[in-house]
């Protein structure tokens, strides 16, 4: 399963606001169609989001090769692609390393490509190290909670957290999967239990309000789920509702882990106090598929992430091996090394 | 704002499932028909089952009065209410009150249509005190965080947890009530967000996976949620989701409060592992408005309820004031008092 193509003159996006019902592929020509297809969430997941932008620079690239002033052309669709979304890290990564690349060889089209290729290769191939790590932390038997989708979808392939599950469920080890439908826009449901469905891994559909319920039940024996920007103390932000998740694992004694390659660590920031949490609009809650389920007017609250402190993890989960508590200075040290 | 009205001859129910968008109101002459509105959720909320079915039993015996053997009637009349729904203890409370009025006096339509109208007086009466009680314990400018709808619509009117919000909103104390909205079938969105916005009470419509990060942030004052069942040691059942909360209350050193009257108490349940928990279809939570929101035929876990045990709750609410831990015996004797 794959979200994201590139066909050497053209990226294609599958459009995860139409799954599970249609599966339509977005091409893209122009990258200012990468930046709408970011906000519209066409393409979602923080490693997704950063392959698709270095594509889109390429996109650029191609664009601005033909104009008088290259560089002050690239900084403005830098900026345009950076607008998109605030919460991902990996969408300001990859922007970072393709612009070092622009400046430093200009409009060189086949090595710009080369280079986003790479990003994308690059993912995958820590999304599979990540699996291997991680698998090592799923007991025989295992029930695995996840939250929203940090999967096949939402990366450059593989996925991180549903790596970890891909590569544990290759092992013989998986008993369930419970997948949140992560609310309002139904990730887990539309997305989670798509991808896992289609690779025969069993899952479980359930509303988030019922996580705690399960887990009281003892039917959780771990939970993974992704990750969209971590701070040198290990406090990450993910999808809203995955801080719930962390209080109540804590609660039950459940190992809670997240998943997530370098790229998506922000050693600029001291802790998760500095992460830009995006809020969406109303109508996401207030409606769904174009009919009211609240009353007209009425004020929503809607952050599409929340940020969970690493005194809540067992362990991070990366493409070189797993960490674990105290996380303090080796977290820094760990990914500066990469 | 009410939900049921008797008019001498029939019971008329809000239709709930068609909230907020139609109000359209059903009128019930035959027993079955409250059966089958308890059943597919046109009237919910424990308070109102009790209501509704004390009405539907004055309908069973108009019809039972012209049979051969009333008695027999009724007691089958009787069982096909009971087996509408199995969390609710108001439903069962109900039919045993009813039941040893049509024992003793046969079809005597004008006095069990006097008790019906009692039971539903009655609730009303102590929603009132539950709300005078309950006010007390919410400070000046309180944002007040619930889960379902446990409001006028779910009782014979004024609403248990949303009683105690309405009296407090009377004494000028309510800066804010966010309204989780309560998946699978949205209560919290479609009613309370509506029957507040009517009031003129101030409401933030949520997601449920975002009451976490909302008490993170300090948002929270305390959480008041309704009851289905309680049990002799102060553990309740009630909507999925509030055993989630009450966690998350407690880790943000939150009050934690249900309000219920006594008809909800069931004091033959030494505690809360006796309540049986309703499993609903999963069509609940893999479709919406007829519209598929999980790939077809994957598996869902749906119960309606779940079971938050006692050491949770910072209080209880009751029409005769405000029980605080330890519970133990002390509830058994406050509760048969009644």
């Amino acid at each position: 399963m794959e979200a994201i193509r590139w066909n050497h003159d053209a990226l294609s996006l599958l459009d995860q606001t139409r799954l599970p019902l249609e599966e339509r592929w977005l091409p893209c020509t122009d990258y200012r169609q990468v930046v709408r297809a970011i906000r519209t969430m066409v393409v979602r997941g923080a490693p997704a989001i950063g392959v698709a932008a270095a594509y889109a620079t390429v996109l650029a690239a191609r664009e601005g090769a033909g104009t008088p002033d290259f560089a002050a052309f690239m900084a403005r669709a830098r900026e345009e692609l950076a607008s998109s979304r605030p919460t991902a890290v990996n969408l300001f990564w990859a922007l970072d390393r393709m612009e070092a690349c622009w400046r430093a060889w200009g409009p060189d089209l086949p090595r710009l490509e080369r280079e986003a290729q790479a990003i994308h290769r690059e993912d995958l191939e820590m999304n599979r190290a990540m699996g291997r790590f991680g698998a090592e932390l799923v007991p025989q038997g295992a029930r695995i909670l996840t939250h929203c989708n940090a999967g096949a979808l939402a990366t450059g392939g593989y996925g991180t957290a549903l790596g970890v599950i891909r590569a544990a469920h290759a092992q013989g080890k998986v008993a369930m999967v419970y997948a949140d439908e992560t609310r309002p826009l139904l990730q887990g449901a539309r997305l989670t239990a798509y991808e896992l469905a289609a690779d025969h891994i069993p899952v479980t559909l359930i509303c988030d309000d019922m996580a705690g319920a399960l887990m009281a039940r003892g039917q959780v024996d771990l939970v993974v789920v992704g990750c969209d920007r971590m701070a040198a103390n290990g406090d990450f932000a993910n999808k809203i509702g995955t801080y719930s998740l962390a209080v109540l694992a804590r609660h039950h004694h459940i190992p809670f882990y997240t998943a997530l390659p370098s790229s998506t660590v922000d050693l600029s920031l001291p802790d998760g106090r500095g992460i830009p949490v995006e809020e969406r609009g109303p109508e996401e809650v207030s409606s769904f598929a174009g009919r009211r389920t609240g009353p007209a007017g009425v004020p929503v609250w809607n952050p599409s992430f929340d940020v969970t402190p690493h005194q809540l993890l067992t362990g991070i989960i990366t493409e070189r091996g797993v960490l674990t508590p105290p996380f303090g200075r080796g977290l820094a040290r760990w990914f500066s090394q990469r």
